[in-house]
């Protein structure tokens, strides 16, 4: 049996009381950790005497707050394409990039052509950069494959990607994120449901689609759904980001754990996605890196539409890591408050993942934490651009 | 003699032309150190023999920029002003944080009630992180003192930071950052003009002013300039940042170093000092933290003005500590290219402190570098919010 006390927390954030935004937060705490499973938080002065044996860390004062659960991104994929964010800066067009090579299919041939070590060593870099910043649990998407062999391989290497870093893993089968090439929207969706999901499903926890302008219609989405939810698999998706298409009503309408971006997501939406409980996952890193409007998180929130932060990692629109940028962001560019980020960046995205046992600081919850180097998680917006992780316990491990 | 040779770099940042934006790129690129000071760099099947003995660092194609300078901080302080940020997210007034003590004045307060030690600790930990994502120069302001003996203590700091850290300082003394409290603006710059300068002068490299609302009059700088160069000291001042109050041009007319902020430059501005050589200091870390539009970093290049990027790192209106950060919010948040943004914080950095031998890679220039784990500096902006030093070197010493 390993055990581990954090002592003389300056703030605990514990999200206890499982209410969107309040952060049930305590002062002068203490948490005790036994075999990666929390079992005490409280009062530092309150320390039942038998905890007291083993390891401890003396917190000396900083905040502590549940690890960051990221979950929304396409963490597994091959090249980069930091020449097509320059040209994109330079005003180069969506169609003169798709002309020079670029765009999603330049990554989808990059990734085929990666070895499946490569794919796990690069992948892991970016996990284990994640969990030294505070992620502790990452939602990974496939959909850079678009045939059974790259998008099993890919959830694959999702799962590798867990093993080797220790980050948490929970993987996402998205073949349907464009066509592929030469393929018509039916064809390709007859082979997803058909070829791809039967396959696919024993690999991963969720089905998601892209539901837009040049990616996949409602109705094509619904089919997909459908046939996941008879292999087991629950429904996130991609959903009015570049335009409104209808896609927060299917996701209520399927009951799918979240529907995400939702730029162009309307007051209508909010009620349907609040009334059916799915949970809403914004990501202001794409907003930011790509120049265009943040989400209304505001309005989503202010609608009771229960909301989660997540970074969209990818290498197209997207390429951030950090879920400390993420809440100084998601603060600062769509005016939630420090206390609403830092809820929705740990419990809501444990509940957009269905994970009861994480991002809260209870008996029973899994024993990821971040200490950070400040008093308080209002450093977060207060200091963007740095890296305030102090150390980072995942599972009831010091990994940094 | 100590020797360090950096092989097989993939894309080299000289800034050896000496033209704004000019990167001066080579690849497939070596670099050869000896005593701190590069005294060689060309393609790397060109290095001549007698450079291969000593040290060496396999680069292993990643991309090496000059160790950023960042020309405007306000790094020495005491106390922090969380709280007050949040408030004014919240939408608190100006006036409403005064009265409830924040603001400048409570740091004043805070710095003045630390004691030294403490402040040479705290500000080396800010020092320390800047480094280490690739800052090896920084300059310094006091300005939290507001009286002769406060002033200078805060100085001596700033040189303590440096020999503590072993990143590069310059001073700047800021005695006339705002009028100390119970006085007015003549009766404090009497003080600044016959008290503090003449004791402050031997500490400091330049001398600075804050021209606007609520601050200090184009006629009270004007006095203090001329006071600040019989005592040797160049000028830099904080010019247009809250109001348009004639400072670019005092600037220009007194042939400052730099003139810093410039929200409100208008194109005559930029006319001026592009004219008198004075370059524009320009702080988006500070437009991102308040919220502001940012300043006309594109007019100001496109009139011929040379730029400078910095983070201002203060306890009010901009915590920021990483140059990554700053270049990559200069790229998406004011419109510069990377190259002219990464130039503006190494070359342009150096040119507003009159440093010919720093932001260069070229013999004889101080061996200040950063390998970036990434094959082109064009990553910084691609990957917002992560941490891209690989190592940095400091006068040919690996600090990381």
């Amino acid at each position: 049996m390993t055990s581990l006390l954090l002592r003389n927390i300056g703030s605990l954030v514990t999200n206890a009381p499982d209410c969107p935004g309040d952060l049930g937060l305590l002062e002068n705490a203490a948490v005790s950790i036994r075999d990666g499973v929390i079992v005490w938080a409280g009062p530092d002065d309150e320390i039942p005497v038998a905890l007291l044996r083993g390891a401890s860390i003396e917190v000396d004062g900083r905040a502590v707050v549940p690890g960051f659960v990221d979950s929304h991104t396409h963490l597994v994929f091959g090249g980069d394409r930091a020449d097509e964010f320059s040209a994109r800066l330079g005003g180069a067009s969506y169609e003169e990039i798709l002309a020079s090579g670029g765009g999603i299919h330049s990554t989808v041939a990059a990734t085929r052509g990666a070895s499946t070590d490569d794919l796990v060593a690069q992948s892991s870099e970016r996990a284990h950069r994640m969990l030294r910043s505070g992620t502790t649990t990452v939602e990974i998407k496939s959909g850079y494959g678009l045939n059974v062999t790259d998008e099993i391989r890919m959830l694959e290497i999702a799962g590798r990607v867990g093993k080797q870093t220790g980050i948490g893993v929970m993987r996402t089968f998205l073949g349907a994120h464009v066509p592929d090439r030469g393929m018509s929207e039916e064809e390709y969706v007859d082979a997803v449901v058909e070829e791809m999901l039967p396959s696919a499903a024993p690999h991963a926890d969720f089905c998601d689609v892209f539901v837009d302008r040049g990616a996949f219609s409602v109705e094509s989405a619904r089919r997909i759904f459908r046939a996941a939810a008879d292999h087991g698999l629950t429904a996130r998706l991609h959903a009015e980001q570049l335009t409104h298409t209808g896609a927060a009503a299917l996701a209520a309408e399927v009951g799918a754990a979240s529907a995400d971006h939702l730029d162009n997501a309307t007051p209508n939406d909010a009620i349907a996605l609040a009334a059916a409980g799915v949970v809403a996952v914004v990501l202001p890193g794409a907003g930011f890196s790509m120049r265009t409007p943040q989400a209304p998180a505001r309005m989503l929130w202010d609608a009771g539409v229960v909301l989660a932060l997540a970074t969209d990692c990818n290498p197209g629109t997207s390429y951030v890591e950090s879920m400390q940028f993420v809440i100084a962001l998601a603060i600062l560019e769509m005016g939630l408050t420090p206390d609403e980020a830092v809820w929705a960046a740990t419990r809501g995205g444990a509940r957009s993942l269905r994970r009861d046992d994480l991002g809260v600081v209870r008996p029973g919850a899994v024993a990821d934490l971040v200490i950070l180097d400040a008093p308080s998680h209002r450093h977060l917006p207060y200091r963007p651009g740095s890296d305030l992780a102090w150390k980072v316990i995942k599972s009831g491990e010091v990994v940094q």
